[in-house]
């Protein structure tokens, strides 16, 4: 196999594109993917500030260097989750980086909430938005690759959640003066892809998973898909795509959604109550309860 | 285990509706969900002349006994497709179940057209409703399982085959004067349990597959469901049940149909000459570039 630009050995292969690249060649292919899906989609320009959503894995760090070389001005924040050893792993890595190159990460600690991924998320969406939006990004951009965009939109289908499913896709935007607009570049680019820049890009990631994933029903989706991939190569990009060409809008209409701000934080929802709040109010009534079963 | 009904040793699981039943009671609650799903979704009444197509395969047969012995007038009818020594018992299957029931079993002959199923489903398509229509029958009913139904959704979500989702379901409508009515009256019962149902009710079904079915796409689709059912008991019920319920509508509107006569042969299609016709044409013009390459 030969690189299909200098015609080199190839080290990386894509092969849903049925192309290959040789390791001088393979970051440029992509930078411009990232490249052609922030101008594609309109996601941002060079005269925006972007708050890029830093974690230390592969995915989001591969995004931070990315756009570094292709000249957008993006800083990088970091949640502590206190998720034992792990989190002290993945914040090295994203403070190491910072600091090797010379980038602004902005911190906010948050223990996390009890096991479910869920309440990860609502974490990391809540306070990702806030640091923006008080801060003035223009937008906030995620690591979510191919893989994570495919299997989200897996589960959503599985269940024919449609009100998440009129919302899914690269770009999510501000619909209310609180909210921050949300992109992800890599969404066209494979888990593999990203691993392979960050490998050929020299770039320090920690390579394990979150512990609290061990189950997860997104990598039970991932699983599917993978499986599916082998015997279909393109599949995955396929079934993204044609949902946002074709599946997308006509799902977008059967449940439309209303932004209000909170009626405890101010922060934008659809709800009375935000999501953030209503599981610190749990967490809360849990720990009273625990408090006076032990008195 | 216990039979829910009896309580007596059960023979049968059915996990995802966390029950299970002794052979005896089995058929009962078998069916009861066939009944049902015809009730519910106003398949057809004991006044009204049903088709049944066969194949000598347990979830026809299990679906023509059924009906008779819940009082319905239906006659079956199968298609000879030539395909070796599987059509040859699948014939045979279907003819000593009609003779032992004293039932009418209607048989058109056609070729198969090749190797992919696609040409198959289309023959089907082609000779079900034109005998339906012809003999004055009222709807034509099909033995798809729950699990057929799950897979076939799976491939148009996949590749968001807009235009099928919107028409997918148990009930398809007759749209034209030369259009059956088409019901699915097993759509809520697995594969598993229309074997089951077969076994017990001692029917002589042809246990192989059709061998020209190896190797195709919604093999792997009910595969990927299986893995995920094992982790999720009723994943696959959930996922059709809420397409049907959420979806459906909301992708439906995306790709209006038209239905017109065919300009070859009348029969009703949605293209100006209709898809059999197509597949025949292909075929004549192969035949005569091979005698023309002879001579």
């Amino acid at each position: 196999m030969h690189c299909i630009r200098c015609r080199a050995p190839a080290n990386v292969e894509v092969r849903r594109h049925r192309s290959a690249f040789c390791a001088a060649c393979y970051p440029g292919w992509f930078r411009n993917q990232v490249e052609r899906a922030i101008g594609e989609e309109e996601m941002f320009t060079r005269q925006q500030r972007v708050l890029v959503a830093i974690s230390g894995g592969k995915d989001s760090l591969a995004l931070w260097h990315a756009l570094l070389i292709l000249g957008y001005e993006a800083d990088g924040m970091y949640i502590r989750l206190g998720i034992g050893g792990y989190s002290k792993r993945s914040q090295e890595a994203s403070e190491r980086f910072a600091a090797r190159h010379g980038l602004t990460l902005h911190q906010v600690r948050n223990q996390r909430e009890g096991k479910p991924c869920a309440a990860c998320g609502t974490v990391k969406r809540y306070h990702f938005n806030k640091v923006a939006v008080d801060l003035g990004y223009d937008v906030v951009a995620t690591g979510h690759n191919l893989d994570d965009e495919a299997a989200t939109l897996f589960g959503n289908v599985i269940h024919w959640q449609t009100d998440f499913l009129g919302r899914q896709g690269p770009v999510l935007e501000a619909t209310h003066p609180k909210l921050a607009r949300k992109v992800k570049p890599l969404y066209r680019l494979a888990e593999r892809d990203t691993a392979a820049y960050a490998i050929v890009e020299r770039i320090e990631y920690i390579l394990e998973e979150c512990p609290m994933a061990v189950g997860a029903k997104s990598l039970l989706y991932k699983d599917a898909l993978n499986r599916l991939e082998e015997s279909q190569p393109g599949l995955k990009q396929r079934f993204l795509a044609g949902f946002l060409k074709r599946g997308k809008e006509a799902l977008a209409g059967a449940d439309p959604v209303t932004i209000r701000e909170c009626a405890e934080c101010g922060q934008p929802t659809t709800a009375e109550v935000c999501a953030y709040c209503r599981m610190r109010e749990r967490k809360r009534r849990q720990l009273e309860q625990r408090a006076a079963a032990g008195s």
